[in-house]
């Protein structure tokens, strides 16, 4: 069988690297950076670059940054007694784009998986118990997802936050909005049924 | 709603950009490269520049290639009296992996599609045209895609081919391979028994 020339073949293995990229994928995106404009294809490359250089975590919060301290740990206007932890950056952004929490968050960088070896010390929870130790805390709301990883996560965290004397408390877990009992899961509704509250 | 830090936002929208590629995935690709090793990221922008910079298409059968003259076209081995006219470099390549052709190839480099305004003009007939009066060929076979498209292109290079005296045949249509004449629709199973062989 041919091959495609090689600086095209390996643009399509690089894009074959990528998560939820096949090769079908690859070699359809390949042809379009091959077909785009100079400038796009330049656009797309320094794109790549500068974001290897220019983003790495906030310090404070471990969210993904361009500085050393990230807008949300900057803003003055955000609540110092609510601190809110999620699993990644992209749990952090769902959050904020649902809009109506104003207070702090704290990124582990990932969940407890024993089975891909990630234990607790593989995430920032060293650091978020100084930062509870340290701040003014009214509340610890744990957001991570309503995973077996995420449950157990929130779980090894509300038992490392507790005896500090904190308000310690998980998002709740019940059926979706705009979802169809028939359709849920039974885990899903039994979690629901425990989660009622009066109205 | 908060952005992510400038350069991973202009990276998503970069890859917003690439077909097929949705707002989610942007987002996970993205997050991917961040998280990607500085060699991997670099690569991959490498591979992007070089692609632009070194593939260009091949000066007789506008299939894509490193050099002037594509590896098909500078194969000594290719048989001269066949040409196979195909829509893109795609199409080549799938031919090529089935395998069992040995002739030459010709890359129209897009189809007639009068609704998305691409004329005969736009694709490489005239080209086509002048090789096939130049060369000793025997037979062209149009093996564009099968569709309302491939099957336009496909009739009206016949109609400039046919004039010249040459034997010019068209891809057989018909039901695929471990295909299910239930599962097949009406079109392909006309198509089918239109071209049916005596066994």
């Amino acid at each position: 069988m041919r091959a495609y020339p090689r600086p095209l073949a390996r643009l399509i293995e690089e894009l074959e690297k990528l998560p939820g990229i096949g090769p079908k994928s690859a070699q359809r995106l390949a042809l379009h950076v091959l077909r785009a404009s100079a400038e796009e294809a330049a656009a797309l490359g320094e794109a790549i670059r500068e974001v290897k250089e220019k983003v790495g975590t906030c310090r404070v919060c471990f969210n993904y940054s361009a500085g050393d301290l990230c807008d949300l740990c900057a803003d003055p206007q955000r609540d110092d007694s609510l601190l809110c932890v999620v699993g990644d950056a992209r749990d952090l952004m769902a959050m904020e784009r649902a809009g109506g929490y104003r207070g702090r968050y704290h990124v582990l960088q990932g969940l407890i998986a024993p089975m891909e070896g990630a234990g607790p010390d593989s995430l920032r929870i060293a650091e978020l118990l100084s930062r509870v130790r340290e701040g003014q805390w009214g509340e610890v709301i744990l957001a991570t997802n309503p995973t077996v990883e995420g449950e157990a996560t929130a779980m090894y965290i509300a038992g490392l936050l507790k005896p500090l004397g904190l308000k310690v408390t998980r998002i709740a877990l019940g059926l979706p909005v705009g979802g169809d009992l028939d359709y849920a899961d039974d885990v899903t509704i039994s979690r629901s049924l425990e989660g009622r509250r009066e109205v």
